[in-house]
């Protein structure tokens, strides 16, 4: 039976709800997936680290207190997070990437991917801002030390695009995409359809757990860019910065823009889109749109998240699913882990 | 340079579409996916057959008059349909099936596929009928015989529904789904949301190609049925024959309860579902279902087809796309050989 060695870098509600999965479902996973998951590391800027070469209890890491230093408390334990050793020196075949998204220069995410890849580990992350800022580079590291680099969870969580994409949809010449790439604002549009005006929308989205205390990246649209250039350069080839893709949120929309749309048999979204023009460029945007009722979009309601994609062979194909969620999320991780496993099997 | 030779069986609009693409993409396949296609030979009960070793012009036959007796026109065919010869004789390597569907008891195209499988040839097929009533021996044979056995195109034309689900959701625990699996009545449903009555908008579906002469097997929900037994087996390991499956219609709707509906902010539309229970066993089902208008299938109008896995990591998970129509349905021929060569090119 395979086993793979786990370093979690980054220890709040989705590696930990990756962890509840190993305890949960390690012994089921022999058979469904032929492989077991083993965390031989963990480290988090709050939380500290830990070593334990021969296997950490995944039921206890899960369950961990979230105090300062936790980490010190078990054995092989220590206060301080030294996340170069973890990821270097735990014995870990496979790193787990989910620390926070710095959309500045994707930092310190980017450096532990860094390492990871240069040791010849596997790497799994849900990270946007490696994948939005450096991917080209971690790519072509991960190539030339033979390992993998898999971010199926930087995009819509677990709901699969990137290999839906890639692997479902090869063939089918793809030629752009629009999707609703952001659950907060999705749910502040919905609620406003609703009659609630922007600002009570959005307090009613931060009671729900749907929107940070800070809104701004969600509702002015920057989140939705960074997903933009990873799925245009991922899906579309397109080489894009950040600065490449024009950037406006949902801030401008009042109770009347809405009331009118619904009159017309329309909604507005917050789409980021992406089309590949004959002369092979790329254009990306971030933009309300106007959408009739019968777009495949149009019906995509609350927190959900979706992309369609435009392809050359099949029309249309839309796929909707969770944008976030800690088990969501953690299961992204799982199903590029899958990916890894499948890989190396067949190697 | 990989080239697959493929041996045509049944030579109406897929095959046909598929014959196109090679003509057309042949040469940008080569670094797009790493082979390139050559037909070997066709078959068809209508039109006879051709062998040609060398590798047959794919634009020739894809322009061939849709006359009886018409492959006996070019070098090596002939008025008659050697079907066996043709599958067996050809030196194919992948035997493409797009055949007609017979529900009763799937023939001629379970033999064809026997005869392939047996033969130790790749089968990649379009039609119904073999894997509704046979996947378990088909696979089985494939198995045997270490060829690939493919079939995505079976369900929803081209949009990715099985791969979807076993590959890019491996893992998350499928539970059950609900799907909306026939473009003939959802288009009726639709029109009947316009105004139109149930006999009307069956004659504008006909005009308009989506429906058969005889509409029955989509209206009364037999094709659907097919589709709930393909996929309740395929990904609820259910082991369920057709007439496991209870089977309603639309016919009995009128347009005062789809006013009704309305009324109440909902939808009828046709569903074929299947759920695993805690027990292990699989009900399932083929009937009118008032949806609400937040169900992620409410809004799936006209010739659309979808389908909603109910996931125990995941929640839902929705992909929505073409459900028929012949370059579409090629497409899922072309991703069945995709992913028979990237089973090759690994083992």
């Amino acid at each position: 039976m395979t086993e793979y060695k786990l370093a979690l870098v980054g220890f709040g509600g989705v590696n930990r709800a990756l962890a509840q999965l190993i305890a949960e479902r390690n012994e089921s996973w022999k058979k469904e997936l032929g492989f077991t998951l083993k965390i031989v590391g963990v480290t988090d800027l709050f939380l500290g680290c830990v070593i334990g070469c021969e296997g950490l209890d995944a039921g206890q890491l899960a369950n961990l207190p979230a105090v300062k230093g936790a980490l010190a408390q078990l054995p092989g334990g220590d206060a301080e997070a030294f996340n170069e050793a973890v990821i270097k020196h735990s014995g870990a075949d496979i790193v787990v990437e989910a620390t926070f998204t710095n959309p500045v220069d994707g930092e310190p995410a980017t450096s532990f991917c860094r390492w990871a890849l240069e040791g010849s580990k596997h790497v799994v992350t849900t990270n946007k801002g490696p994948i939005a800022l450096h991917a080209a580079e971690l790519k072509d590291l991960a190539r030339r030390n033979n390992v993998a680099f898999e971010y199926e969870g930087s995009v819509m969580s677990g709901t699969p695009v990137i290999r839906l994409a890639k692997q479902s949809l090869a063939g089918s010449s793809i030629l752009g995409f629009e999707g609703i790439l952001n659950g907060t604002s999705n749910f502040v549009l919905s609620s406003m359809e609703d009659g609630l005006g922007f600002a009570e929308a959005v307090s009613k989205a931060q009671e729900l757990g749907y929107a940070e205390a800070d809104p701004t990246a969600d509702v002015e649209g920057h989140d939705v860019r960074l997903k933009v250039v990873i799925l245009a350069n991922e899906l579309l080839d397109a080489k894009l910065n950040v600065s490449d893709v024009s950037c406006k949120g949902i801030c401008g929309l009042n109770l009347s823009d809405i009331e009118r749309a619904r009159q017309d048999g329309a909604r507005w979204k917050l789409i980021g889109a992406a089309t590949r023009h004959a002369d092979g460029s790329v254009s990306a945007h971030v933009e309300p749109r106007l959408l009739s009722n019968d777009h495949p979009l149009a019906g995509i309601c609350g927190a959900t998240n979706a992309v369609s994609f435009t392809t050359g062979l099949l029309g249309t194909v839309t796929v909707s699913g969770p944008g976030a969620g800690r088990t969501e999320t953690a299961f992204a991780l799982l199903s590029d882990i899958i990916n890894i496993h499948q890989s190396v099997a067949h190697n």
